[in-house]
């Protein structure tokens, strides 16, 4: 039975002025943080902070690479040739190892986000795109992408080291992939039963569908949102039913990993 | 007396569909590559397309860091908080880093484009914020600067490496200044007599001032315009003389610098 | 037999030191100028210059909206609500207003640029959220778009003027629609074969497609390319064409339209 | 004495997904907005937004443009040929005038936004380029300016309408300038004392400095701040107040103006 997990969320979307999310208070509850990269979001000034608090917290920090789409966060679809893909990728993750270099940290994984995330989440190409942004830049950098998805076989396929994530805050179907947002029942809402879902998932390395199957799931990380008004008492409620089940949170490279 | 000099042009400040500049032909006079980092100019297509041709010309790469601002081409002077300013050239030293990272290539080091750079040259607080960007991402970067300038000063200052450069196509007044553009004797538009200039500067380390003073300098490299109808024949003639004075003309990591 | 007929293209693409096409030569030219607005390429400096050249030329001047994506030249499909796209539209129609009124110029068409003309070519609802930006805006804009496409289609539905344009070098199918990029006889590439077909679409106002089939096609303008290194010089011979058999080519706003 | 004054505040700051600002509480507040044009923040969505609720309200819309400079909000000094000021305010003014025709609005005010209007504020030739923009967009368009600056200079002498401005939140020195924000006593933080101070400086159209000077000044509308956590409650008291002393607050089309 797990007796360790990781908990990670996306941080350092802000821009310039704009401000987003709870970084401050996230950091001191998840033990990794993907951060952006200044495409869909962040800045060299937050990426930075992000560096710094993460570093005094013990949080493990990852490149959260997004299309080059500030106006639309990253959630837009945009057509890409693969190859540019990988060369966007490539220079989001060198940028934050610059910032977290310029703080004495080195960057450990790399999470894609939004409309990027949910096409290399099913499509082969644009998946291996990523893998080989990450085997070019440092091939030690752990890949974490959602249990089960594309990214996950690449890279099983090209022997990099992954880490399978599920979300505390969304139920999944029979095959183990998320019920859409369109769905009534896509969304869990009661921290509690998001925490004792997720405990379930940890220990027994499994999804309970929304029809009550149970589908093994490699699960090495649990998502939090770092952003919206309940962000962080989700997370804080999600952390405390973790630890009381007598099992550890801990950054991403502290996870035995695939 | 000199047997070796750097030859040092900026590169890859195209953007999507915007070209500009000579690249492919320029990688094959210079030795060294002053690589744009997608904020006054350039991106991650041509950024990894520069360090692919660097590598196979045994051209040495580094980044070229300026402002924000696409549209003025970084060469309007922006208002900013010098920390931000440091923040800023880490972000975009790490980035060329992926870049090059991805193909098996080092940055090895920086020089300030632009507006950035005319500050820098003559600001004390700004030419620090540079240095301690170098000094944080990777203390090993060659600081490439104008001789004389504020730039050198602080890289000795802080114990960074650096490099002197010239301008191939500039003159200098008794004080080891540039000429500033507005006055007429300004540039030397005949690309034999600034190669006669530069071989002088180089066998010299002194520069011979528009009034005809010798004025002491440190010269590791030559600066040559990467863009313009006739960067490619002025580079060409550039080189042809330096070899021709028995010369060699090596990438930076090679020179032996201060 | 119609003895009139307009001639348009892209015009002001540049961006800042960033400069595209050739739009001085093709102003002596076309007697339509689809001006971009600052989205997919295009700014405030050469939206002003292109509107000074087409008044002295007695061009007319109309919107060319794209997608907010200057990396991609506004060529990448991007998903989002027509709603958004609408207002999107708006904006650029509204930024070329505020340039030709300083120029003592009304805008009075608009063409859709790139992946935003291809999707709403194809979809009603992106169509209509053009058609309704128009009808906000303007309603007196003639909508140009490519014939028997679904813009032609909600322009009359929504009772807005429109133009039909059909591309210099280019071939059509049975069904009146471009063939394909992908298939070898897609271009036509000898200008004065361009020519030709051009007069002869105009004079029967139908397309002879590949095949050899005669498709009805309302003819008012037709598009010639603005930038590549040929443009001018096919842009030339068309017009001397059309010219050499009797049609008077006219600013959209002189022809008779739908 | 007065018996009319004009309220404002800069309006529709937003980018996108980031918020910022108290847009649907000022708007039952204030009676001018001054509307981001999508430089320095605003885009077609925000915009939309804030000319449909105006609309509602009964509040007049005015162009707010600033520098291209969505990471600095517009607040960095760029460096800038006034030439390319006066077309880059013609674009934003024109983007506006879309957006509001859309709406069946008119844009009838124009102020400039952050250091574009600390600039203008002291120096000739940009406060110039400011009128000359508005001058060739609509030269109806009221030019609203801090009380004594050089743009209320400019508009008199270019025959603009103009509105002057006072700030409800800052203290004046003798000269009837603004007293530096470094200064202690720059701003009133106290909303009642803010309020009574801004009826005197209405019905005796007078400033009363730090050291108790009265200097004369032409006091057509009060600026009140949009954004930052007190921004509503400070405006509803000033508001208030001013209502209390029988003084009716109009749009800036229904002041009588220079």
């Amino acid at each position: 039975m797990a007796r360790k997990v990781n908990l990670n969320a996306d941080m350092g979307e802000g821009f310039g002025d704009y401000d987003i999310g709870n970084d401050t208070e996230m950091l001191k509850i998840i033990k990794s943080a993907n951060v952006a990269c200044g495409f869909h979001g962040g800045d060299w000034n937050v990426m930075d902070r992000v560096c710094k608090q993460s570093k005094e917290r013990g949080v493990s920090v990852g490149a959260h690479p997004g299309f080059n789409d500030l106006w639309g966060f990253g959630r837009r679809k945009i057509q890409m040739a693969t190859d540019d893909v990988e060369r966007m990728v490539c220079y989001q993750i060198g940028a934050l190892q610059g910032m977290a270099a310029a703080n004495g940290m080195k960057v450990t994984h790399v999470k894609t986000h939004g409309a990027l995330g949910n096409i290399c989440a099913v499509e082969l190409d644009w998946a291996q795109a990523i893998g080989r942004a990450i085997k070019a830049v440092d091939p030690s950098l752990i890949f974490l992408a959602p249990t089960g998805c594309k990214m996950i076989e690449v890279a099983q396929d090209m022997g990099l080291t992954f880490a399978s994530e599920v979300f505390a805050d969304r139920t999944y179907d029979d095959d183990g992939n998320l019920t859409p947002r369109s769905q009534p029942n896509a969304m869990v809402h009661d921290p509690d039963e998001a925490a004792e879902r997720i405990i379930h998932m940890i220990q027994n390395q499994e999804i309970v569908s929304t029809s009550g199957k149970h589908v093994p799931a490699v699960v090495h990380s649990i998502c939090v949102h770092g952003d919206g008004p309940t962000a962080v008492a989700v997370a804080t409620k999600v952390r405390a039913g973790i630890e009381a089940a007598g099992i550890d949170i801990v950054p991403l490279p502290e996870m035995e990993l695939g």
